[in-house]
């Protein structure tokens, strides 16, 4: 699951997300049997499920959903009468002719065998056009309640004048926006590629993927131990040692542990292929001296590389509320 | 005190917002007597009172507190132990010679008698440097706490970097910002004569004030009676009728029946006389067939004059929540 979940969600509301555990033997799939399993756990909790929120495509797979598991998981929504939210911020960094499939197209194909009023999108141009920094989301509801509430309570968080002008500029321009995400896939297709194949080299696999600004990094060759408390330990060498910024799985509730999400968009290339030589030293040393200790058998630059736009490492402490509860998918 | 206190606190918080009486026969002083009142009558209430919430220069009055009166009510805050907020968003409309006094002033001399952790300052560029639309707003805070919690929540209402790029440019340039404020209340000054003088010459007057974009209009002669029912019949024959959009005092909680807030500030000198002759005629009419139909006597123009803000006459119903409720000023 989307690791900023936790922030976003969680740490403001009180309401509980659990995760949906999914698994590297199945590609880390989102089954009917996983969704059923978290529900059931989440009621013998006395935990009420509100909801599915999940990132499509997926944070921190850097996969989309296929029409069949988006269509099995709005069936489950459907069935058990709770909301499912999809965030679709990644959308349009879909790469290597891959097609995105958002719920809304399995909502208008099928939509009659659905409650409408229990789906929603959200949305930013933070991700496919890089402009975090404009604060500008979107909320795509079906659900006429929620966009009320939602025009009420946006008066402490309008985008401003300024920004609202010149954004309706470049998206009016609609060949400027097809050129850019194309040029920004291509981009994005090679940089994936030149990535996936240099970590390779040094025996590091990848989950396949073909979307987001990120991979899903197998490092359980590099455990010390097969654990969640081994991930961090590696995570903290990594961080420290390697001065490598990648986010541990158990950041985003993975609950198999050696699983990283690294970074590979928001660099040059000068800084990308240093990082890939601190972790070709970092692989090599490991096979030598152990990953505990790297640091006793090479120099590492001091400078931090930041491949992780959340690896924060930040576990707060905060009041969970029994009474708002959301399921949602390890993605 | 300001209209839109329910909007920003009791509509989205649940919290209540209760009014403290001031009245015309001291020129709607806020006194320790009122405070004490308000307090009292909360109590007996069973509500337990969290804050004093004011703004300063007055919305909806146009005037600013006195060293003496801020003094009180951050002693009587103090000594109730709850908080003040003083919205400051006016402060730097301040026109004909007067000095404005924030409560950080009051705090800078004689801190050491309070608990600073009390007190906060919100303020805003929509009203001193006519940018509402940027949506720049500060929270200044003696409490630490407030300020952390204000860091962490704010990550879905922040400035566009666009818009922080711009506002940093323009505030940095203090000669400009200085020209800027002096020509603007020179403006406000001139533009606050001449409405006042108009409305003079139609036997209507406003109370004294030297701060804000408007202010505030004695009716009540005009009420067919003095009730707040006779206050809002008035406001519905000016806005359907008259054609001018004021904001009828009950709106701002005031008790007293009969007083308008009037914005003069946001329209051109051709608006300005067309409201003006709007207002001559509807009096002159109302003298001699009686204010309740004064369409029957004359032809009004179909266009509305916006002469308030937040004029809009809403009255929603909200939950009322017993747990956490401000008392504030009827400034």
């Amino acid at each position: 699951m989307d690791g900023r979940f936790d922030r976003d969600l969680r740490w403001r509301t009180g309401a509980q997300v659990l995760p949906v555990d999914c698994y590297s033997k199945n590609d880390f799939k989102i089954t009917r049997v996983a969704l059923e399993a978290a529900y059931k756990k989440a009621q013998e909790d006395n935990i009420r499920v509100k909801g599915v929120i999940l990132t499509n495509p997926s944070n921190p797979l850097g996969t989309i959903l296929d029409r069949e598991t988006l269509k099995s998981i709005a069936s489950f929504s459907n069935e058990k009468n709770i909301h499912l939210v999809c965030d679709e911020i990644f959308a349009a960094t879909v790469f290597n002719q891959s097609n995105f499939i958002g719920i809304s197209e399995i909502l208008e194909e099928e939509g009659a065998q659905y409650n409408l009023g229990l789906f929603h999108v959200v949305y930013s141009l933070s991700k496919d056009l890089g402009l975090p920094g404009f604060r500008v989301g979107v909320v795509y509801s079906y659900n006429d309640a929620v966009l009320s509430c939602g025009r009420k309570m946006s008066s402490f968080g309008l985008v401003s004048t300024q920004t609202q002008y010149l954004i309706a500029g470049m998206l009016s321009d609609e060949v400027f926006v097809e050129n850019f995400l194309t040029e920004s896939r291509k981009r994005l297709s090679a940089r994936h590629k030149d990535f996936i194949q240099k970590l390779a080299e040094v025996d590091i696999g990848c989950l396949n993927s073909n979307a987001g600004l990120y991979c899903w990094m197998d490092l359980r060759k590099l455990l010390k131990d097969a654990t969640l408390d081994g991930e961090i330990e590696l995570w903290s060498t990594i961080i420290h040692k390697v001065k490598l910024n990648v986010s541990p799985g158990s950041s985003c509730h993975c609950s198999e542990p050696g699983w990283f999400r690294v970074c590979f968009a928001n660099m040059d290339d000068e800084t990308m292929n240093e990082a890939i030589k601190r972790i070709r030293s970092f692989v090599f040393e490991s096979k030598f001296v152990g990953v505990a200790e790297p640091a006793k058998a090479c120099r590492w630059k001091r400078s931090h590389l930041r491949l992780s736009f959340n690896g924060s490492g930040r576990f707060e402490d905060v009041t969970l509320s029994p009474h708002s509860p959301l399921v949602h998918a390890t993605t």
